[in-house]
């Protein structure tokens, strides 16, 4: 650890996909707390893709992060030095701190970790946002019903990894859509996918090999992605399929409007379309706690880690994100986890 | 009413818009009854967009017409020689005995209407097939809150009509979107609704009308048309909108897909599209029963009704209907309503 707070700021809004010029990296000093505040020194940063958004100018779906201003993003921190009567140094907490190597809180949001429950980062990745997005998703928009089918797009990530689990624990047939033969094998041999199309590989068949995996139609589509992906799916649903609209990351980075499907795909098929954002409901995951932490546990529900060290590493992981480099929850590891040692 | 039985027969299947040469107007014997079946006249045929999709070979979402076949579509009909026990001679039904002047039944989806409480052609207009789509639409899709604003567009027309009222009446602002001065004039001063944007007159400040008609945002957008007044609507969208998915008659005659808006307004503003067919639903519709006919008697829904008479028109007011050329909603008288004399 340095003796200062290396903060990842916007530095300017992208055009198109980010740049490392896009970011600036500084060095501040350490920050003090004041009465009923403490001091945390981030030991895990996720990296996420609605990030994009709030690096844009246009109205997104929350405050987009101000220029100078450190970016945000959810974290796993340890309380190293407390003025708070509610948590104590050593505790680890799940908060917002952002890119940055320390922070200043006065617990608001916070969250105390047990470190004999779960592994720490699991807090960002299965057990934390991403999971609930994947919960919330299926369970309450895409309904699942067993014996149908359930497709999702990026099925290896954070999100579409549990998706497709849940999947399979609820007696659906899942099918994964993820670029690259490795990423596509994961989810099929590890996470016990049904299928998996590799869009990469697959070219002008997409379509046909969506159909081959989903030779039934698609009862429930789980978006991550949008564009050529959403192209060959959309005409495959079936009467009643329901589409949890979670992300369009082949799209995050376009300047310009690009078209969707055609409404006639939608009417015809009576299909409902709901886009949603985990935030909303954060009060309403009584399901997802009682369902996946135990799941998780039993070791029916995997996950996999994509772990980048030093948090001047971030913008380079993030940009990478974007395309689908990283390989499972992408995660910084800004310092030492003691309970890895 | 002539001796024999004029049909009206699908002869070829439209490229684009149809044409009169798409039907042929044949005269036939008047059938016979079998036993436990009846002979009716049709009187009332109701004319619809959805039938342009039963015209065309794609699959659609119900059986489309073979060629040589009557074309298909609900009616009213009296009937004039029973040898069914349930029916006798001189009972008028709603059944859907298409597009022809007599018609033998076995009953089967016939419905027995009573003359004394409502005209016969309400049965296909407000208390029919188009005012439960509406209901059924805007009430268990679109669930609108009072204070909220309910956006349709084809706002004159059989369904837009029922819609904007029931809004009103569940305390909403009512925007429609409709074709013509004469229309918009009859939606506000007549139906009552707050506003009514021409979007002919329109042209290219159809975004900018729409907001100004519905100055707070779009929290239930009922969907008729598709096309221009969609991509204009779309953006303007509220936080969890509902957008009831009806119909899309600008692009029934469209030969290849057409894209519809970017996901990512429905992403980030949470909103929900649901395609629906009311005849999914004939079966759940006892709270348009309980709220719809005590309103129409009491004058608080009104509607209006476009006729044409003659079967042998009945191909030509189709094709128009198809571009928006009726007022109101579309029937052909086919012979005598009795009741109306």
């Amino acid at each position: 650890m340095s003796a200062s707070n290396r903060r990842v700021l916007l530095k300017s809004r992208p055009q198109g996909e980010p740049t490392p010029a896009n970011f600036d990296i500084v060095e501040a000093p350490i920050p003090e707390p004041g009465e009923g505040e403490y001091l945390a020194r981030t030991v895990w940063l996720s990296l996420d893709p609605y990030m994009r958004g709030r690096m844009a100018e246009a109205k997104g779906y929350a405050a987009n992060v101000n220029l100078g201003d450190p970016m945000v993003g959810g974290t796993v921190s340890q309380v190293i030095k407390s003025r708070h009567p509610g948590f104590k140094d050593g505790d680890f907490v799940a908060d917002y701190a952002g890119w940055q190597s320390y922070s200043v809180s006065n617990g608001a949001g916070a969250i105390k970790l047990d470190p004999q429950a779960a592994p720490l980062s699991a807090a960002l990745s299965v057990l934390g946002m991403p999971g609930m997005t994947a919960w919330w998703g299926l369970m309450q928009i895409g309904k699942p019903k067993a014996g149908e089918t359930v497709v999702v797009s990026a099925a290896s990530g954070a999100v579409g990894s549990v998706v497709g689990q849940l999947a399979k624990l609820h007696g659906c047939r899942a099918v994964g859509i993820a670029g690259g033969k490795e990423k596509c094998d994961y989810v099929v041999k590890e996470l016990g996918f049904d299928a998996c199309v590799d869009y990469r590989a697959a070219g002008g068949n997409l379509f046909k090999e969506i159909r081959a995996a989903a030779p039934k139609g698609i009862d429930v589509y789980f978006e991550n992605v949008g564009g050529a992906v959403q192209a060959a799916v959309v005409p495959q649903l079936n009467d009643f399929a329901r589409v949890p609209l979670c992300g369009l990351i082949s799209q995050y980075n376009e300047m310009q409007m690009s078209p969707g499907p055609d409404w006639r795909l939608l009417l015809i098929k009576r299909a409902t379309v709901t886009g949603f954002i985990v935030s909303d409901h954060f009060a309403d995951m009584a399901g997802f706690w009682k369902e996946v932490p135990p799941a998780v546990k039993a070791g029916r529900i995997k996950y996999r880690e994509d772990i980048v060290n030093g948090i001047e590493n971030a913008p380079e992981a993030f940009i990478g994100l974007l395309k689908g480099r990283n390989f499972g929850k992408l995660l910084v590891q800004v310092s030492d986890d003691p309970t890895r040692r």
